[in-house]
């Protein structure tokens, strides 16, 4: 729950992210250039696409051989085969295969399309992008990073555009944070009538990543990073939390 | 793609509706008394809750005699026989059935638990909450109320929290909508490289959704309208449009 107005803003002027580059720092100056000013409890919401390429998970395909399993099924999902290949690379397990469809189960938990590997908007036709190796992590990184040179305490959100059962249309989804709630615990909230709850978690992080996702645009680089203020609810990732686990899930 | 600043405001003084209240004149009213001011391209996020009060979607459960698939049904999930009754006149199918859970098609063709009926937040113990009967012309009455008194041209939309496949947690959705876009073309769109880009819809109605949730508290009642203001991507629904056709569906 947020108990003041919420006020979601693109930041216009950031540049194009190279690998190696100190995300952390770009935001900020940029930030600057806009004449903003964080405050502690804001939050910063931050494209996949620009935490991948800062943190080099960009990938040449010429460089990729593809297994003899990543061959058969690229043939049978007509994709190219190394594509295909990193796509294994970066899941656990394959949960629906259709051609032109590949739905896999990332060594991070998320069920998605291709691993969350991007082709669009990556220099050089045969690139691909992955997903950073471990989202949380990135988010704490910048979160310090900011905290440290400005000695405000921000939220940092990781978001790719997810696609997903039953429903049209991808949508912002949380891939990392740090000094957000990600799931919410409303149990003991009673509602108007003094009763308990029966919805008792809600996916928090989700619906904040949903939210910035609508001021992004969904090339995602043009505006990849979006202040979000005055968020009131409190807590600390992980994402992993927002991640149903295998056993639990009625779905795959 | 939203152009300005996003700026999300719960309207905080809704009172409770009853059935076949004036949703739309109790609204205007609280906005007044609020001192606030519509303007053209504002859009009202609306509790599904509030909707179906006012549209009398209540049941008295003491009136309804469960069938034998409904008993049968309910002895499986470890339900209330009358519930399961209602869960199943509203729905075309069950998706998944566990003890404690039923997941079913809606015949709105949302893939949800106990479709969508609700039991906190309701005077009397033995009530349910069905969802509007047609929540696209929900939207649409009231959004033609509001520009009828107002001569303001707004956006409505009304949404419920849904649970999902594979993540944790619900999020705001959109069950109804009028004068917003729902599901978004990018086709065309060109990213930052000149290329097409690889996602090509969009879920924008959900997005914003979620984005009301985070204002509405999950009680629903408490902050049951969120005026929206910013948003200049425009669109005519309906959420019918964001609903994947079974036969294109992998997760059912």
């Amino acid at each position: 729950m947020v108990s003041q107005d919420l006020w979601i803003r693109p930041l216009r002027d950031v540049p194009l992210i190279k690998p190696g580059e100190d995300l952390a720092g770009i935001i900020l100056a940029s930030i600057g250039k806009a004449g903003w000013s964080l405050q502690d409890g804001d939050v910063l919401v931050i494209a996949q696409k620009i935490v991948s390429k800062a943190e080099n998970r960009i990938v040449d395909l010429a460089g990729v051989i593809p297994s003899p399993r990543a061959l058969e099924l690229a043939a049978e999902v007509q994709k190219d085969a190394r594509l295909v290949e990193l796509i294994l690379s970066e899941s656990k397990a394959v949960i629906r295969q259709r051609p032109g469809v590949l739905i896999v189960e990332h060594r991070l938990g998320f069920v998605m399309a291709n691993a969350g590997i991007d082709r669009s908007n990556v220099d050089g036709a045969d690139h691909a992008l992955l997903l950073p190796l471990d989202p949380d992590r990135s988010a704490r990184a910048i979160r310090r990073e900011i905290s440290t040179r400005t000695k405000v305490d921000v939220g940092v959100l990781v978001i790719d555009s997810f696609g997903r059962a039953w429903r049209n249309g991808t949508i912002g989804t949380a891939i990392g944070a740090s000094g957000i709630p990600t799931l919410l615990d409303l149990r003991g909230r009673p509602d108007l009538h003094g009763r308990p709850l029966e919805t008792t978690e809600v996916g928090w992080a989700d619906e904040l990543a949903a939210a910035a996702s609508l001021m992004m645009g969904q090339a995602g680089e043009g505006r990849p990073v979006v202040l979000v203020r005055g968020v009131t609810e409190t807590g600390e990732g992980p994402v992993a939390d927002l991640v149903r686990p295998k056993e639990k899930d009625l779905f795959r």
